[in-house]
C-alpha cells in the first residue's frame, strides 16, 4: 500500500516536472488565455462543484465539524464568482517571468543579465478552504510553475471538482492539464512522501495551522515557505496623536480579528497611557474587545468602564503577550520608552507586522529600523499587510520566513532567476 | 551527554541570536572597522594558527588522510595572507544592508519602502578547508549576520585558532565576539542538533560533499542553501566558430578541473563534429584529457590520435553523462540539433552552468531561454560562474537552489528584506 502510494505520487511528480518544463517556455499570452478559459470553465462547472461541496458538507456534519469549519468549507455561487474574478485578475496582471532584474557588462566584454524565471514545481499543502485550490493553482500557473495541490480530506470532493474544472480550462487552451494536479489520496502519509520528493518539487508552501506547517517543515527536503502566526503589536508613543492611535488600534483589532495581520498587543507609553485609555479603552470595550491588561494598565482604567464591562477587563498573563488570539481579545501593556516597546516586540512578537503611532519622526525612524518584522508601520494599521493593499494585485500568503519571500507573497515571489551571459569567446 | 550537548549548542544559539540583534543595527563603518581589526589580528596570530595547523596535519597523517586532503588542510603564511586580503576586500565592498530595493506610494498616501536587512543567524557546516572559517565568517559579518561555524574534525585546531583570532578582532572593535562562534564539539550529533535549532538559526549553508549536504537537508528545519554538483556542458553548434569552441572547452575543462564550474560534458552538432574533432580532440588529448565518447564520436576521431593516446579514448557509458568528474575527464556526445542539446542538458546536467558556442543569434537565444541553469553562456567559458568574475567582489559559494539565491552567492544574497510603510493614520 505504502509502496503503491509512493509510486502514485512519483507519477504525479514526474508529470508536474514535465509540465513545468513546458510552462517555463510558454508565452505570457498563452498563459493568460489559459487563465481566462479556466475562469469560464470554473463558472460553467458550478453545478458540479456545488454538488461536490454538498457531499463534503454532509460528511463534515456527520463527522462533527464545528460550525466555523463548515462555514470555511461552504461554497456558493458568490464564492465561485469570487474565485473566477481572482483568476481574471491574475490574467490581467503583468507577467512576472522574463523581467530583467539587473544587467551589467564587465571590462572583459561579458554582458550579464539577471532575469526572472519560474521556480518549477510548487507543492501547496492546505486545509479546509476549497478556494485555495483555485487561488493557489492560478498564481502558480501565472508565474509559469506547475503545482501539486494537497488539500484537506474534509474538502476532497470540492477540491476535486474545482481542480477538474481548472485542468479542463488549461487543456482547452493548449496547456498540459498536468500543470495543475490534485493529490486525491486521503492517507496522511502522502504529505510525508511529497515532502521527500525533492527531485520533483522545488518548493513547498504549507497553508494552514501550526501543526501542518511544522509537519511539512520537519519532513521537507526542499525549501519551505512558511506562513506562520501574526502576533502583531501597536505601540502608542508619548508623542502620538491619541485619536489617530485609537482609530488605528480599533481598525487593527476589530476590522477582521481572525486574520494574521490583526493586532494582538497594544503597548502604551507611560506618559500618555491614562489619557489614551480614557477614550481608547472605551472605544475598544464598546466594540466588545476583551482587554487583558498588565497591572499598571488595569489601575488606570476608569472605574466607570470597569463597572460597565466587568467581563471584558482581565489581568494579563505573560502568555497573553505571546498569543495570536484571532478574536476580539487584546493584550495591553505600559512601557517606559520606544526602546522598551521594541524590546517587547522583538522578544514576544512573531516578526509579522508592527506599528508605531507617533508624531515624532526620529522616534518613528528608530522603531522602523529596529523592529525586525516583515512589515513595520508608522501611523497606519497592521491590516495593510496584504498583497492587494501593497498593490501586488494578489497574494498566496504572508511569509513569515526571511529567505526568498518575506511578508506579502505574490507573483514576483513565485519566481526564481537565472543569469544569461553573452560573450565573444571569453575564457579565463 | 546528548542533553549536555544540546544544552551547549542552545547556549551558542542564544548568544548568536543576541549578537545578530546588535549586528543588525551596527553601522557599515563599525562593521568595516571590525573587519580590518580581524584581518590584522589574523596576521598577528599567524604563529599560533600555523602551530595549530601542524597539530591537525600530524593527526591527519596518523589517521591516514590522503595527500589531497592533507593539502586542502595545510595552511602557510601565503594562505593566511590570502585570508587577510579577503577580509580587507570585504571591508572595502559596499554595505549590502539598508539598500532601498523598491519604493512606491499608493493612492491612499501610504509610502512603501522595501529595504535590505541582515538575515539574522547563519549556520555554516563545512569540511576540511580551514580558510572557510575566515571567508564565511567575514561575509556573514559584513552582511550583518551572526554566524555559527561547524568545521570538520580534521581541521578542529586550525579552525579554533582562526576563529579565536577573528573573535578577538571583532571584540577589539566593539562588536560582540559571539558574532562569530565555532562549534568545537567533534560529535557528529552536533550537526543534527544544530539543524533542529530553528528558533536560533535562520538559515543553514552546508559546504562540502554530497553526503554532508544531504544530511543537512534531511535534518534542517530552517531554510538550507545548497551548493551541489556542477555537471556543466559546452554545446558546439553547427554555426560555431570552431577555434573559439576549442578554446572555450579547453578552458572550461582544463584551467581548473577540480571545481564545480569546470565542464564535464561536450556536445557536438553532427554537422561540425568531424571538423571540430580534428583539432579539438587533439588539443584536449594533448592536455591529458581523457575523452569518454559516444560511439559516433569515437568513430570520427582520427586514427592517428587513437594510436597516439590509446589510454585517453574510451567509449562512454550513460553514467558518464551524469557524472561530475572533477578531473581531466570529459564525456563527449554528438547531437542532431540545438533542441537535442537542450534536452540532453535538462535531463543529464545539474542546472549549474552551460554554454552554447555559435555564431547564430537565434540559436543562441533559444539555448539561453530554454536551458534552466543558474548561469547560461553564449560564447564564453563556464569558468566565469564565480562571484569575483561576476563583479560581486566575493562569494560564499555557487547555489544550485532556485529559492532565495541561485548561482554565485555573495553579500546581497546574504541579506533578507523588510517593508517600511509610512502613513498619516490610514486604516482599512
Amino acid at each position: 500500500m505504502a509502496d503503491n502510494l509512493t509510486e502514485q505520487l512519483h507519477v504525479i511528480g514526474a508529470a508536474a516536472r514535465a509540465a513545468a518544463r513546458i510552462l517555463s517556455v510558454t508565452s505570457a499570452e498563452a498563459k493568460n488565455t489559459a487563465l481566462l478559459a479556466m475562469a469560464n470553465n470554473l463558472l460553467e462547472s458550478s453545478a458540479a462543484i456545488l454538488e461536490a461541496n454538498t457531499l463534503d458538507l454532509e460528511a463534515g456534519k456527520k463527522n462533527g465539524l464545528s460550525e466555523a469549519m463548515l462555514d470555511r468549507l461552504r461554497l456558493d455561487e458568490k464564492s465561485l464568482g469570487a474565485m473566477a474574478t481572482g483568476i481574471r485578475t491574475a490574467a490581467s496582471l503583468p507577467d512576472p517571468v522574463g523581467r530583467v532584474l539587473k544587467e551589467w557588462t564587465k571590462e572583459n566584454g561579458l554582458a550579464f543579465q539577471k532575469i526572472s524565471v519560474p521556480i518549477g514545481v510548487i507543492g501547496i499543502i492546505y486545509e479546509s478552504r476549497p478556494n485555495v485550490t483555485s487561488d493557489a493553482a492560478v498564481l502558480c500557473l501565472k508565474a509559469g510553475n506547475a503545482v501539486i495541490l494537497r488539500g484537506g480530506s474534509e474538502a476532497i470532493h470540492s477540491n476535486k471538482a474545482i481542480a477538474t474544472a481548472l485542468q479542463a480550462g488549461a487543456a482547452q487552451a493548449g496547456l498540459p492539464s498536468t500543470a495543475i494536479q490534485l493529490v486525491q489520496v486521503i492517507d496522511r502519509e502522502a504529505v510525508r512522501i511529497l515532502c521527500e520528493m525533492d527531485q520533483y518539487l522545488d518548493c513547498m508552501i504549507p497553508r494552514g495551522g501550526k501543526g501542518l506547517i511544522e509537519t511539512v517543515s520537519r519532513h521537507a527536503r526542499m525549501p519551505v515557505i512558511k506562513h506562520y502566526d501574526g502576533i502583531c503589536a501597536v505601540y502608542v508613543d508619548q508623542a502620538a496623536d491619541l485619536s489617530m492611535a485609537r482609530d488605528i488600534i480599533l481598525n487593527a483589532k476589530c476590522q477582521r480579528p481572525g486574520v494574521c495581520n490583526a493586532a494582538e498587543t497594544l503597548l502604551l507609553h507611560r506618559d500618555i497611557a491614562a489619557a489614551f485609555l480614557n477614550e481608547g479603552a472605551k472605544a475598544l470595550l464598546d466594540q466588545g474587545v476583551e482587554l487583558r491588561c498588565d497591572k499598571e494598565t488595569l489601575d488606570l482604567i476608569p472605574e466607570s468602564l470597569k463597572s460597565a464591562h466587568p467581563d471584558l477587563l482581565k489581568e494579563a498573563t505573560e502568555v497573553d503577550f505571546r498569543t495570536e488570539f484571532l478574536s476580539l481579545t487584546l493584550a495591553v501593556k505600559i512601557v517606559g520608552s520606544v526602546d522598551e516597546a521594541i524590546t517587547h516586540i522583538e522578544s514576544h512578537g512573531s516578526h509579522h507586522s508592527d506599528v508605531i503611532v507617533t508624531a515624532d519622526q526620529a522616534t518613528a525612524e528608530k522603531f522602523l529600523q529596529n523592529v525586525d518584522s516583515a512589515t513595520v508601520y508608522w501611523n497606519a494599521s497592521t491590516r495593510f499587510t496584504d498583497g492587494g493593499e501593497f498593490g501586488f494585485g494578489c497574494e498566496i500568503g504572508i511569509s513569515t520566513d526571511k529567505l526568498h519571500a518575506r511578508g506579502p507573497m505574490a507573483l514576483e515571489e513565485l519566481t526564481s532567476y537565472k543569469y544569461l551571459i553573452r560573450g565573444t569567446g571569453q575564457v579565463r
